[in-house]
Formats: structure tokens, sequence, C-alpha cells
């Protein structure tokens, strides 16, 4: 049994030696040097966390669902528990640097999850099939459902420790959920993940953390400017190289930078590999480096990045009118003296959209004393849990500070 | 004012416009990019956090200080008061990234103080004097003392933070310092900065908190063992520098790589600059590209960090045996096929000592009711606080494991 | 300045001796023995905070809204800062133990308000004087209005502190709200109480945080079950008072239990100086005795709550049956053989409600960045505050388990 | 299974049900109207925290240690749980209201230990011989020793849970203890409770907490002061008892003040009932009403506890010279109008002694990996927990404040 210190559970312990090996394997130590929360530190200076510790704690969860409902009667066997830590320990596997910002500039067409199952598949051949179970729960390919579920669902326990995770490193505490308690209530209703009744408050309360936890830090007009603006260094760069322009990028890195990669090219060994050397420091590293650039565009978003010199960021629940971008570009293009193109790496709208909870995806199942089974918007009387389910649009502009 | 959220503290609040300038300056904002405990993250998973944090949490402190002492009926003026925040907020401005390393190997013949008044006189320039105060009174040349000693003594902010802050990230518990109870205690005695005689307790809870820090955290062997290896790369890549072989690096760090410079050289403004680039980033990412590199050394010791393949480390009371070092380094380098001098990097031995409180140096001091001011390990009548004074030195020994 | 330790807020301190003299008065330090919660231990074994150590923690919070409502360039002078202070720390001084039951039962006609006043001015009395602005505040006769905003409105520091604090000792910590940031955001506008802008969903979180305490800690029903036994006891001790039985009672509570005083009963000093006599173990004590009395109803109940042998309580949204209600009144009569009108005791049915946020009443107020000000109901377009102000009116039946 | 709501562990949940039919026992509902710290809540005011409480705790921790040191291969039959978790939840089932205090004027002869004892017997019987093996591991006469050590030794759960959770609601942070990494560290080797070698840092903070604690709250002066007072209150109340003067009090306590019971008296059923009638209400309940008794002597002593108007006490490492206690009953004779015999319930002296750590009592002993087991004070080289080891003797002297 191994112990690893938690500023959150206090202790992560496992006894699994498969879990072990794989916590020791580089694919996985890579994590730890991936932010779970990207940029997000140039708001909330605590949020360093990484991917690794967020994977490490939500199979601590794991572990402790996997024991409550078993008290509850329902079976769960030795090899089911393995498949499941195993299941939840890996989700997040295929994740890169930044991966919302790379995903939208380096690696287009191929998402983290299909990274996550490619990066299993390879895990799977070198342990000699010991993740088997693991991969099936983890694709809803096994037979028990509702183990699925705990991996991936509205109450996985991914998110159980996510939003735990965030709010405390980031020092939101009206984000802070009471994992033990929900644990303790999950039940398994016909294959179906659900809650035992008297945990229908807890469930209410971590739709509303879920909720406060977007607009107050995931979707942090800061961090949103900050998110964006690394968006277009990346594009940016990916322009000059296409262009033929040197630029500093460390091995891994100048791989992506200078080929364009689509899903099948990730089949290919050299490729995932070299997949599995980018981190937070190769990007990082080189944006520090492009911000003595001579293309002034890249030079100057980079110089933004490093020094924390971000746009300006305005929110509306309406489009904003394409006079007013088409004004602040004009501004840029004068201030700056870069092209009309060029401006448009400065100034950019786009949208986004939270909804705490999709009732129409999958939805949290409350369980009644009396057997019936009911969705939680149509269980909670007390509450217009409806009311939170209905998506909400806002659009935002960047632009840089007179 | 603005706030910033602290997970430790709730909420870290300034309102001195200078402080804030201070902190958006990228001097500053280079040490969100520089951990405070380098690799202890891959013992205590939480511990990512940052020097920025660190001197946020410190100035927090320091600006509860200035009120508590002034409520003893001290007088702090308003300039006093800024200045000892800027002294604290920038005390730690010269660190480089995993400094205790990095001075090891490739900054030789220059500490981080020197660095840390290097830059404070450069950001002086740049803010007009604004500085002059603050820098006084982290030299020492301030006439009220105990400004100073607020800065840095057995008792100061710096210290309050760190203990505080390290013991919080890692989730060691035991190393909780209660900052509050403390700084509510401070006091003034003839220029010297005291401790009412009802915080007794809490300085020795301190002492003994710190001494567990060190054993637990700061010296823990697999820590110890992870910096050595980083001491060791460094020193293997700078001298293949040296012979003129080349190395991937970032260009701020590669400068470094391939110069020696001694402490004159960063009165020179570009050394200088040079340095404030460099962070965490350029040299993870160095050792991540050295994975690759022919020289058999530098690769399988940059593996060791990137993939967290640490060696074996033996603690002991007494000097380890010339002939059990030898004998190690003799295996070593028939396992690896290298040479004797070559094997010296993986095969090594050193020691540490930690006394928690150095009565020599400088001492805390307890302020009776009756005006009388003793030493702790005179004043504590209770505990034998002297027990703790004596510096504990161990050996350590490190070697591949098989 | 005197230091109170907190295990919530860590430490509370005052430097006005006033307020120390109040607290040290015998009519203060009364409330340390009647616990803030009434017999809510039954179901949280924590809850037994008393109203002392609550009205500390408002005071506390009182006096960080001054300060953070003097930074915002609110003048409030130090007079009223002593007095504000003064009108928290004595807001609940009219409670007697078990107020709510005892309202119901023995000190009919005069609620704790009403008590409250009359103390006041009785202490105002003994100090010269010295609480006159206090009590303006305290009872809104004083010109500037947001003071006594401050102490009694939709966002008092009674609510942020009492919410805070049953939410800790309870355990439920889904009820934790974050006093601090919302403190920082608190505003003056037009003489009125407001909450900067940028505090929106610290808000929401608070009229979350306090919905939920409502049903899982204030109505919980085994408390409403424990707490209408209650009312029981006192009802059928003081029937048998007024029958002329002999019940044994502390001599401050025989006096209430055989005399019934009306609100003009208490403008005597020796009625309201008993008054300030009584407290949780008068009542208590007297329970435990009347264990073994032998009027059976009395006896029976009081066994009831001494040995938590507590009554089945069903909760629904409609009214119950008189069918039922019927039912149950027979099955109790005969099994315990006493008449019907006895068996009232132990069955019958009563309505709760909760609204977590009146805006009737008063609302809570959103300044926005162009001066601006808002009902939160209609500044939240994120969220459906609304849904929340929809009073919920549940109806509960208690009986014997059989 | 049962879950209880726990502000400390979050969550306490047994799921034997005899468990749950002793907790729910009038014997042990009694515990809940006892404080932990009887007085201490005049100076810490969270103190409130109960016996009842506590004991739910520390059962919960011994759940945990049962896991704990199963998972090192060492046998624990269910049965052998069930027993060891009785044993720890009824420990302290013999304890009175304000133990110290009645053990010293009240019930003397017999102490809360003899009492457990008897009181366990009286539910062994209830319950048909269901806690034998709890009974017999109590009185350590079960073959295996180790379990009686996890209820009674240096390093028992009663401590673990009492140190965590006395310093919690006193907010005395200093004393937080990491229970469970201790409890992961719980070995057994030759059939006596070890500690595992890696936990030896975490047993010194213990130590040292444990001693913060007795100096900070435990022997804290003004407790001292007012728990000594109580222990004259009710001396004096016994003297007036046994002149024949009428007293007021609830008939359990009337009984014990007007008779003198030996411990051969508890034998008999009626005595021992009428002890688990006694709680801390019946005292203060009565204490409340001497107030207004005409032997001043009492009255003063017991408004002294109940408006909190503590004397003044003095601490000193020598013994008080018998002149300047002559002249403070002097002085109190003299200001009080009261004979010199009376004056000795104001005026007295007495001393405490701590030693956090009783090597020849009974020793923690640290398991080496290597199989060899050492006391701590040896195993420890780094620190000198000897000096902690010696035990400290303080004398005070309480008296009138003028």
């Amino acid at each position: 049994m191994k112990i690893f210190n938690d500023p959150i559970y206090g202790f992560i312990s496992t006894r699994h030696p498969i879990i072990l090996k794989l916590v020791d394997h580089p694919f996985f130590q890579r994590l730890s040097r991936i932010k779970q929360l990207g940029l997000t530190y140039m708001v909330y200076p605590g949020a360093h966390h990484t991917r690794f510790h967020h994977a490490m704690g939500a199979t601590h969860l794991m572990q402790q669902a996997v024991l409550s409902i078993r008290e509850k009667g329902i079976e769960i066997t030795e090899d089911e528990e393995i498949g499941v830590l195993i299941a939840i320990l890996l989700h997040d596997i295929g994740h890169g640097p930044f991966s919302h910002a790379l995903e939208h500039s380096i690696v287009s067409g191929v998402n983290h999850e299909d990274l996550s199952v490619l990066l299993m598949d390879r895990l799977n051949d070198e342990f000699n099939g010991e993740l088997d179970l693991g991969i099936e729960i983890f694709k809803n390919t096994y037979h028990k459902k509702f183990l699925h579920q705990l991996v991936s669902s509205q109450l996985d326990m991914d998110r159980l420790d996510y939003l735990k995770r965030d709010s405390f490193y980031s020092g939101v505490s009206e984000g802070v959920v009471s994992s033990e308690r929900i644990i303790n209530m999950l039940n398994v209703k016909n294959d179906e993940l659900v809650v035992d009744q008297k945990g229908i408050y807890s469930i209410e309360k971590f739709i509303v953390a879920r909720r406060l936890m977007y607009w107050q830090v995931y979707l942090h007009k800061t961090v949103l400017g900050a998110e964006s603006v690394l968006v277009e260094v990346l594009k940016r760069a990916k322009e000059l190289a296409r262009k033929g322009e040197e630029l500093f990028a460390s091995p891994a890195f100048h791989r992506f930078l200078y080929h364009d990669f689509y899903k099948e090219d990730f089949l290919k060994e050299e490729v995932l590999l070299a997949f599995t050397e980018l981190d937070d420091f190769d990007v990082l590293t080189s944006i520090k480096a492009w911000c003595h650039h001579e293309d002034k565009v890249l030079a100057s978003l980079s110089q933004s990045i490093i020094n924390r010199k971000l746009p300006k960021v305005l929110i509306s629940k309406q489009k904003f009118d394409q006079e007013l971008l088409d004004k602040k570009i004009k501004d840029t293009l004068f201030s700056m003296g870069i092209t009309n193109e060029e401006a448009k790496h400065f100034v950019f709208t786009n949208s986004i959209k939270n909804n705490a909870y999709n009732a129409l995806d999958d939805s949290i199942k409350i369980l009644f004393k009396d057997g019936r089974v009911q969705d939680i918007t149509e269980a909670s009387d007390n509450f217009n849990v409806q009311a939170l389910t209905v998506p909400v649009e806002k659009y935002y502009l960047c632009f840089p500070k007179s």
C-alpha cells in the first residue's frame, strides 16, 4: 500500500499494484507537468494544481464510491474495482498542455478523448492486457453500465474531484462540494447510477456549486482573455511556421508546429510518442522566446502572456455589433502599425455557454425509498432546479487596453 | 484596493498603488513561473505553489504585522509601512529556477540575495526612487532595525508564510503554524522585535513545526535525491557545453549554459535582464529535450528527472564509508558502461544539517509583562527548547536503483 | 484589546472598553448558557454552540463591515462604530432558553425582540446612557438607516454569522457562506446598504446556502419533532401548574410556570430580572425531574426529550387528513390509557414555511458600476433567483412511534 | 448503517446494530448533557462539545484503526472488532458532570473508571451478555492485549480524538493532531501496539501537541481558577447540607448532596441509577439558585461561577509562601466579613503537573523496518523527546480580585 499526501483528502492510498505501475509510467508522470486549469493562475494565483493530482484524487473518490455502493448490496467484483479505478486514473491521459488552446490551433482534428483511448491501448499492450476491463468501462462497452457512469456522467468522480480541487486551489470557497456525502448516497438501480433520496439537497448544492464555478472561475473574463490570447499566439506561430519562418521550440513542440497531424497520424507510434513529450513547459518556454521574435504580432501576443499584459474583455448577453468590432480593429491597426488581418489576432469576439446541468444529455436520478427513480429536476420539489438547466450563452469581446 | 484569492488567508488585499505596480512588473510576474519548492512535487504532488504566491502571502502577513505592532503603540509611519511591504514583496525577486540546484551548477558565484538587491535597484530606477526606503529596510541600513527584522530574522513574515504555505500545499498538516496568533503577539522593545509573554507556546510550536517541516518535507530523502540528480544534470550539461557540444536550450538558458558569469557580470544590464527571463520552464523543457541526447550520462540523468526514476537514497548519522561508495561507483560503471568519472554523477554522498532555531545567529526574544526581555531558550521553562537548538547533521548516499 | 479564540474566525478581538464591559455583564454571560440551536444537537451532535458565541461572532463581522464600508469612502464615525457594535452585540440579549418553545408555552405575549429592548434600556441606565446611540440604531430611529440594516436586514451580520456558525458546528458543510467576501463587497448608496456588482455570485450563493440550511438543519424533521415535544412538555407543565399541582422547578423557572406574565409585567424590575435568570439549564433540569412525575402525560413527554425517544414525523406538501389525525389520536389514547384531550399532546399537526429570500419584506440591492441599484432578483440574469423567492409551505404530523 | 455529521471527520458512520442500540440507551444519551471540558468554555467560548460527541468520535477512529491494522495482516475478528468498538464507545460512560470537581467534593471515594465498569456490567445484563468481549477488552483481561491498548494507552483512540476535538472546538489550532496519519501507521508486534518507523515524526508531533494543549487549555490558569471555585462551591454546599441546612437541588443531585456514598453503595441499583440522572444541568441550575442563598460564602462562590467573576490566579514554579497565603486570607476575611475558615474557600493554593509523555507508565513503541521495536524516546534521534518526558510541576494561588 502506498500513500500520497493530499491537502484535500488528507491521504490518497492505493493497494492495487497495477495502479501504482500506471502512476509510475512516463505517460502518467507527464500529467504532473500539465496544469489542470491552464492560465487560470493569472487570476487565481493558487491554481497551479496538475492533471496528475486531479487524476489521483478522482481515483481516491472512486475507491470510496466502490466501497459505498458495495455497502448497498450491489456487487462490484475485485476485477471490476480495478477496472473502474484504471478507467478513472487514465481518463485524462490524452490531455495535452493548455488543451483547449492547443486543440484550437496546433493539433486540430483530434481531441483529448481520442488520444486517451489511443494511449490506454498503448499502455494495455505494454501491460499485457491488464487494462482490458478498464478500457471497456471507459469506452462504455462493458455490460455493467453504471461503472462507466462512475467515470463519465453528470455525477462522475471526475467532476466531484475537479470541482472540489479547482475550488480549493483557486480559493473560491463557494465551489466546495461535499463529495463524501454524495458518495455515501450513491446507489445503483436497474444498472443505473442513482442517488438515495436523502442526498437530494446535496445534489442541488452540487449543481449550484458547479454553476458558480463556471461563472467565477472557468469562464472568468480575465481567464477567457488570457486563454484567447494563447490561442492567438499559437495560431500566429502556426501561420509563420507554415510560411517557413523559423521559430524557437522544443523538439517535440517543433514537430507539431511544423506539421499538420490528423487523427489517423496518431496511430503511428512516433507521432503518438512525440505527443506524450508535450507539456506546459514546451509551450510557455517557446512563448517566452517568441517575445523577442521579429514578427511584431507574435512578439506582442507572447509578451501579453508572459508579462500578464492582458486584453480588455467585455461581456454581453447580446452579440457585439460588427461596427464596434471594426472600430476596435481599426484602432489597433493604427496604434500598432499592422495590417487589418493581423489586427484580428488582437481584436475578436466569441461566445461561451454554461449549463450547469444538462438534462437532455444524461441526468441525475434520485432513488426514492419506495423504489421509484426520478430525474432530479422533477424530484426536487423545493427548488426550481430547472431554472439551472436553461443554458446561458454570453458573448465576449477582446481588444488591447489602450 | 485590489483583492487576490488565497486558499490560505481567504483574501489578500492591498491598497498601495506602488505594491500593485510592482506586482504587475515582469520581474515579479516571472515568480509565477518559479515553484517555491522546486522538485518537491515529486513526493508531495500538491506542492506546485509559486514564489509569486509566497511573496504575496508574506506581504499580506506584513500588512497584519504593521497593524498589530501599531496597536501596541509603536509608531510605523505610512512611508515605513510602504517600505517594509516593498521589502517583503521583493525579498525573493532574485531567485532563479530551482535556485539551490542552479547555484550549485550554472550561476556559480552569485546568490539570490545579491541578485535581489540588484533587481531592486533596477526597479528603483524605473520607479524614480520610490523603493528607496524599502531597499534600506531590506539591506538593514534603515535606522529602525525592527523593520528589517520583520523581513529577515528568526521570526520574519517570510518564514511565517512559507512554513504555512509549504505545509498547506504539501498536505503535511503537522507543519501548520498559527501565524495570526504569532502576529497578534508581536511587539517592539528597544527597537527590537519581540514576542509578548503570552505568545510563548505559539513560538515553541513554531520552532517545532519548522523542525518537522525540515525533516518531513525540505530534507525528505526522495526530495534530496531528486534535487541532487538535478544538480548533476546541470553540472553534466555545463561540462558538455564547456567542451563545445551542442545542447538544446531556450535562448536565455543557452546563454547561461555556455558562459560563466560572475558576480560582477550581473552589473551589466544585458546579463541581469537575461537572468530575469529564466524560470522553471526553461530548465525542465531543456532537460526533457536532453533525454534524447547522445551523451549517455546526460540522457540518463535527464530521464531520471522527467520520468521520475529517482535514485536510491540512504540516510545515516555517520559518514558513509569510502569503500561502500567505491563499490556503488563500480557497480554503476559496469552496469551502465561508463567511466569512473562519469559514474560519480550517479553515485555521490553529501550532508545535510538542520537546526530549527539557531540561537547564535539571531534569536527570538520574549517580552515579559514586567518589561524584561529574554531569549526564548531561557524564557521557556516548560520545555527544553534548547534541545531543538542543537544542530543535527545527517549524511546521505545516492546511487541508482538496481 | 482583548482576544477570544473562535474556531471559525481564528480570533475575535475587540478594543472598545464598553463592548468588554457589556460582555462581562451577567445579562450577557447568561447567553453562554443558551444554545443557539436548542435541541438541534439531538440530530447534529456538534451543535452545542451558544448565543454568547454567536453574538461575539456577529460583532466581529460588524467590525469588519465597518472597516470595509469606510474603505469605500462612506463615513462611519467612531461613535457610530461603537453604536452599531453595541446593537449587534445585544441583538439577541432578550432570548430565553429554547426561545421558540418557551414563547409558545410559558412566556406568551412577549417576544424576544421586546425583551431585548427592555434589557438594553436597563443596561443603558446602568452604563449612564453609553448605549443611547446603539439603541437608536437597533430600533431604527437613528437617521443613518444603513447602520440598522447592518444589524437587521436580509444581509445583516446576524445572518452572516449564524449561517456560518450553525453550518460549522452542525457539520453541514453545504451551508458555509463566504462572509469575508460578502463583507468586502458591502457598500452604501443613498443611505441604503448595497452590494457591489462583483459580489453578485456570492449573494446568490448566500441565498442558496440559507435555503439549504433551512431544509437540512432548521426544519429537519427530527428537530421539528423534538422541539414540538418540548412545546408540549411545557404546555402540559403549565396546565398542571394552573391546576395547582406541584412541579419541581428552579426558583426562577418556578415563577414563570406558576404565573402568567404579560408584556407590561416585564416593565417591573423584579419580573425582568427573574427572566434574566432563566437559561437552558433550568428547563432541562426540570424536565429531567418530571420524568418521574406522577402525571403520565408529563412524565412520558419528558422522557421523550431526556432519553431521545422522539416521535415519528411525517412531512407532506398537503394538509394531513383529519381522519388520519383522529386515528392516530385514538391509537395513542388506547395504547397509553389516556384521555382524548391528553392524547393531543402526543399527536398533532402543524405547518412550516421557508422562503430563503423574501423580496417583499426588504431586499438585497446590487450596486452596478454605473451607479444603478437593482434588486438581486432582477440584477441576477444568470440565475433564476426568483425561483428561490417563492415561499414553500409544508405540513408535518407527529405521533408516537409504535 | 447510520450516519452522524461531525464537523471534524465529516461523517461518523456505524454499521453494527449493538453500537446503535448502545448509543440510543439513556445511559449514553446522558453524555450529551455533559461537556467534555467542563468550565473551559469560560475561556474558550467554543468549547461546549460533549462527552457524547467525543465517544462517537473515538469510536469512529477505532473503526479506522481496526481497518488499518488488518491491512498490515494482523487478525482482528468480527467479534473482536465489535468488542473493541463497544469498549471505546463506553470508556467514559461513568463520567459525572464536571467530573474532576465532583470527585473532589460530592462523590468521594469512587472514580469514573469504577463507575464505567459498573455501568457496562449493568448494560451487559440488559443486552444479555452482548458486551462480554467489550468489557474484557476494557478491563484488559482479554488475551489479545493490543486491543486494550487501542482503548487505553499512550496512543489510544481516546486521546487521539480528545486532543483533536478539544483543539478544534477551543480554536487552539496548535493542538491539531494528524490522527489519520497516526492511525495509518499503527501496527502490532508481539501482541503489542506499535507505530511503523515512518510515523516517528507524527508521534513526536503528537507528544508536542499534547503538551501544548495541557498548558494552553487543560491547565490554563483561568480555567484552573474557575474549576477550583467550582470545587469550593460544591464543598461548601456539602458542608451546609451536612449541617442540615436546606439547599435547592434537583432530586438526583439532592440525594448526593445529602448523603455520603462510598464505592460499595454504587453496587445498589438505586444509587447507580440516581447517578445516571446527574449531568451538567443539575449542577449549574443548583449553583444558579444558590446565588441567592443566605450563606454568604455559598452565594458569593456561586455568583463567581454564574457571572464569571473569577478569582485572580498566580502561577509559580515554587510553592507559594505561607505568609503570602495568610495575608490574602486576612484581606479576604476583612473585606468580606467572614471567618478565617470561610476565607479558605476563596484563598487557596494547589499544584498541577503535566507530563505529556510518561515513559514509566507505558510507552509508545516504534517498529523499525528490520523488525526491531524501540521506545520513542530512544528511537527518535533527531529530537530530544526525553526533554518532554520530564514531568513539570507548577503551583497556583487563587484569591479574589480586589
